[in-house]
């Protein structure tokens, strides 16, 4: 195991009706002047903007609104909610909403508080300060609830880059599973899908004796084999909902992939994806992940067939471990298709013809000009290129 | 699910070498004269406490220093601290030790700002202020580096009791696996006892659909059986040791137990033997814990055959559930003393002419007149002493 630095101060408000201590949280956690910042629709029709700024006005605290976060958010967005910051002198930031509001929150605490042009820091520079930030979450999907971790989208280029810091974390975050009950099924499974992903990215690794963390990844993979099921078949089940929402939680706020090197491929893979085609960045999860694992799967057989075994039921071929960790991966792959997911390029919207510019992209991108993707195994363009075709 | 709040805030550094941050910690987390507290002679030995000592005059940091917390830690020793703490204006407590003097370093911040005495919190009054504190733990086992627990014995009447309160939670908790590898066999056995209980305890629940804490806990269970053996086969196993020790801090700061109901019948029990006798609080679960499953078992089989065969391998029998319930405790068992734990009342140093009195103060000690025992199944005082017998 590595030396590590663990550090999750987040406030969790866990279970039904908990978006009515909003008011309350963000007094606890110093606001007084707060920006409540959302997405679309949904939100407001379902009632939940009204509840939230009821609690707000409740606790005698002044806010703004700022509505309009797209899924992939983007940069125009972000710059306009670092003017309004300041205009209002804005000293908290409420996301209500799934990942891509959250994200787009955590750019904006980072940017009004910095001189600078906020995309600097999703070209790696490490954010040390930024406004408090509240999340009343929708979809247990993205993590960013918990995490350090925003990821933006600049029009220019239409360029997908991540950015983090221990001062975008959460104050406190609203969990609420009947919120998301009302999530059609193919965003709920793209949620479920990004969790799991956070998790093999976790997984993949190239440090040794990491048994606790290895454990605990299988935990939570366990319990979106068991859960995901269930919700969809029945999506209002609050129960399958609760245990999906916190696992999607402790997924990533990263106390299961501490002391370990991580992986992260296909996202870098899927970005590229999501912010071309702009589909649903689980659904383009579900086609990549297949393709990267069937691709990386000789680097260390074992460790492909260990998660066959102990998260996917596999029996383990002593003879032939490698047919072990094959079927591992198919059972992933029948397991995302059986959720309504994606299976290839076609299905996601993806076009043969772009291959060749994705991989380059991925690779020499603004913000990535190592070349080599991926902490796993370190891939090249043609690597890259030669996943994009496995998933033709 | 229930209902919950979960807040972790401690900032954990973890790997070799890491007690070297203690005084930047400290000045992080807002400390400038800091009292450090530790036991006997084994961190005075070993050099720890002059690397701490050195760490925070480079930090420029005033300390002064308060030793001899003795195991199953005193209320007279904590008289101490909080009047030192009075006289010389600390404002940041460092525990360099295991949980017992962790747990007094928490009772001391606690009672150091509180106009009355400092058992009231012993005795059920919740936490509200205490001063930072801050650890540096030299054994895997309380959990207390990541805990808002703490467990002091009050010398009049040797009754053991806990209190709780986020604000004793550790600001920053140093958990360097090496510091653990002098330990000798015996507490090292004793620590993972603990850890075990720790998760046990919470496993035994009345909630329903509760998967995802059920394989979280499962999981660290199942790193405790692997790791374990590797541990007591070689003391200075630095990885086997890394491992136990996040398993130890994540079985207890509560991700994995919250929005289910918890027992803690063994701890009620088991505080009454190491309050007593003197014996490890360790040693003393590993002679409880089999009994009180054995006794409780009835109320809910398939819990127990659940455990049984997801962490001890066990093979379900699906005619008669109650013998895999069985099976499994029995495989606890085995556990235990192939890790060196006494296994009855004789070998703890415990007395049956005893159990009637024990049984009696378990219920209806100080600060617990209630007279039930524990959140799983509710005992009796008569339940308790058939349950002190089975350990005969």
């Amino acid at each position: 195991m590595e030396n590590f630095n663990f550090y999750s101060p987040t406030f969790f408000a866990f279970g039904k009706g908990r978006e009515k201590d909003c008011g309350e949280l963000v007094k606890r956690f110093g606001g007084s002047r707060v920006l409540v910042h959302f997405g679309g629709g949904s939100v407001v029709r379902s009632g939940l903007l009204d509840r939230v700024k009821n609690s707000l006005r409740e606790s005698g605290i002044f806010f703004c609104e700022l509505g309009g976060v797209m899924p992939n958010p983007r940069s125009g967005l972000v710059y306009e909610g670092i003017r309004l910051c300041r205009e209002e002198k804005i000293d908290f930031i409420l996301a209500v909403g799934g990942g891509s509001t959250i994200d787009s929150a955590k750019a904006i605490a980072a940017g009004a508080v910095y001189d600078g042009d906020f995309w600097d820091f999703y070209q790696g520079k490490y954010i040390e300060e930024a406004l408090p930030v509240g999340t009343v979450l929708t979809i247990a999907a993205a993590g960013s609830e918990g995490s350090p971790d925003s990821v933006i989208t600049n029009e220019d280029g239409m360029i997908k880059r991540g950015a983090s810091g221990d001062a975008i974390r959460p104050r406190f975050s609203v969990l609420n599973p009947e919120l998301t009950e009302t999530l059609p099924a193919y965003q709920t499974a793209c949620g479920i899908t990004d969790i799991v992903a956070h998790l093999y990215e976790r997984y993949l690794t190239n440090s040794k004796d990491v048994e606790v963390t290895d454990r605990l990844i299988e935990s939570l993979l366990l319990t979106m084999k068991t859960e995901a099921p269930k919700v969809m078949e029945n999506l209002q089940d609050y129960e399958a909902r609760a245990n999906i929402m916190w696992a999607g939680m402790v997924a990533h706020n990263n106390i299961v992939g501490v002391g370990r090197s991580q992986d992260w491929t296909s996202h870098q893979i899927e970005h590229e994806l999501s912010a071309q085609y702009d589909c649903a960045h689980g659904a383009g999860l579900a086609v990549t992940m297949p393709a990267v694992f069937l691709y990386n799967m000789k680097h260390d057989v074992m460790r492909f067939a260990q998660i066959a075994v102990r998260v996917w039921g596999c029996q383990m071929d002593f003879a032939h471990p490698e047919r072990t960790a094959k079927e591992g991966i198919e059972a992933l792959r029948s397991f995302l298709i059986s959720i309504g997911m994606p299976k290839n390029f076609e299905e996601l919207g993806a076009r043969e013809e772009d291959i060749e510019k994705l991989a380059y992209t991925c690779c020499y991108g603004k913000g990535n000009e190592g070349g080599a993707v991926g902490g796993f195994v370190p891939l090249q363009q043609q690597d890259v290129e030669a996943i994009y075709r496995m998933m033709l």
